[in-house]
């Protein structure tokens, strides 16, 4: 434990932060916020811990984007432009300013990026590295995006490239073999630092029926959207979008496939479209700059996903995703 | 760790809790709330760790109430009446579910005593147990009581009575030999158990000009609401409103008095009235139950109020606060 206190800490590295006037420049006990007429507020609540959503001696900035976008990836898949956010931050006793100087200039980085500002929260001590934080997004009254709305017959899209967090968490563990040092590189980064598809969300609310971000494995993720809507899904294995990292990773141990559809910390968005809404959803999705893929279709019926292969023989996954608490 | 799994904690524990439709039953990313017009939503964000906030071995339910009420007291200081709250609950290997049965219990219990919801949140594995709320209230635009509106001439009051918090913590880690078992037990039951003033949240929107909660200490809470008003202020010791048990501990130890003047956990209001409105506040605060003493006066100045005697002379505090995290 070092000799700066809360207050001082507050006062140095996160008033900078607190750059709307909602947030009282943490000068109170609350933030105090008037939303605007006309929209809905979509609340989400995040933590992650050392040790178990990122690794022992990870950096501020790093453990700072990582747990605000987790954070992000939730209200861009309620189709919600995020506001701003409360962070707790739990220092263990052997912090040190410099790791929260850090900490601090990695949410500056965001907030810039994704338009966001700090409204409050709490910094104390705890025996071991948490952070939890609470984002605020607003959509037009009525328009968020739900889990439950996807019906038979949509496509099932999915942004970006699917599994490439599983093999990242794999090659930051020094559990992948594979590859040239770039690439693992790449993969480490990915898994690090999570790119929320904020700029999917306008495209969401206008066309989608349902979504869900993916931090817990395509698969298991898709059977959860599907059990609340009341439906099931087929997906074709071959059209699921994988980076030329992964596809290598892949030819090397197919093994490795199951792992990218389980896995999680991909925080891409998996969302079902009418199809008649299908080429307007990608043409927005482009014009957003984000890339996404229809991998398959919701179905009647109920039970998990059913995952086929090039010659239509349905792929078994001894597990459908990846629990942080299990 | 035993074997059930995030979602079937959620499922068992947290969803019957999701009493709002706002939540979205705790089946989706995030929950979706549509504020009522002419209102300003109060966000506050406070956690709790193990070790530090309470002791180990403290019941679900006891924590689970803390967490809770830490930040009701947040929300009643800025007068707003609580909405519903977040929750992220991070468990340590040994977590199980008798505990986390035992937390939701006493979530539900609160729930129902204070009037409010569980919106959504988060159920994590960590090393050591940390919990981590966000509550949201609500006010009357621009009804919100801040920190930093107290003048000169104020009159300053309290809530309920002071120091109780901080000779609890003493008694419950067995550092307090004085009073008999029964004043000791209802010492600790009042450390571990806050009394959020919620009920003294229209009194303050309709009669203070400034107020905070007391979490750190009398003395450097009233420092902060000073210095964010730019005032100082002059307080008689004689008139803070102590319990028969705190006035007996006192009277056998008389080092006691600034432990609990600058003793944490008591969570009672500290504000500033005009001296016109004090019959009024005192009034109002009596109907919604909730006792209130004029101890002091807001001054003109700079700098840590002062706390006199009954002889008029200065009282030296050589701590005015208790911070968790230094």
């Amino acid at each position: 434990m070092t000799a700066i206190d809360e207050h001082a800490l507050i006062a140095r590295y996160f008033r900078p932060l607190a750059t709307d006037p909602a947030a009282l420049d943490l000068r109170d006990d609350a933030a105090v916020l008037s939303p605007p007429a006309g929209c809905d507020l979509v609340l989400t609540k995040d933590g992650i811990a050392e040790g178990i959503h990122f690794l022992p001696g990870e950096s501020g900035d790093a453990v700072a984007r990582k747990a605000l976008r987790v954070n992000l990836s939730d209200l861009a898949a309620k189709g919600a432009d995020p506001l701003g956010y409360l962070v707790l931050l739990a220092l263990p006793p052997d912090w040190t300013e410099d790791w929260v100087a850090r900490f601090a200039e990695g949410l500056a980085a965001d907030q810039a990026e994704f338009g966001i500002a700090l409204y409050g929260g709490d910094t104390i001590r705890a025996p071991t590295l948490v952070i939890s934080v609470a984002a605020l997004g607003l959509v037009p009254h009525g328009e968020a995006v739900r889990r439950s709305g996807a019906v038979p017959g949509d496509v099932v899209f999915v942004s970006g490239t699917i599994g490439e967090g599983a093999l990242g968490l794999l090659a930051a563990r020094g559990e992948l073999d594979l590859l040239g040092e770039d690439e693992r590189a790449r993969l480490v980064a990915r898994y690090r630092q999570p790119q929320p598809r904020v700029a999917l969300a306008p495209a969401l609310r206008a066309q989608a029926h349902a979504a869900i971000d993916i931090s817990d494995g395509l698969a298991g993720d898709l059977d959860k959207l599907c059990q609340v809507s009341g439906v099931s899904a087929e997906v074709n294995v071959e059209r699921i979008p994988l980076s030329p990292a992964a596809r290598a990773a892949i030819a090397s141990d197919p093994a490795l496939l199951d792992r990218c559809l389980a896995g999680g910390d991909d925080y891409e968005i998996l969302c079902a479209v009418a199809p008649e809404r299908a080429l307007r959803f990608e043409e927005e999705a482009m014009a957003a700059g984000v890339p996404v893929h229809a991998i398959g279709t919701i179905v009647e019926g109920a039970g998990p996903a059913r995952f086929t292969g090039p010659d239509g023989s349905v792929r078994l996954l001894a597990r459908r995703s990846f629990s942080h608490t299990g």
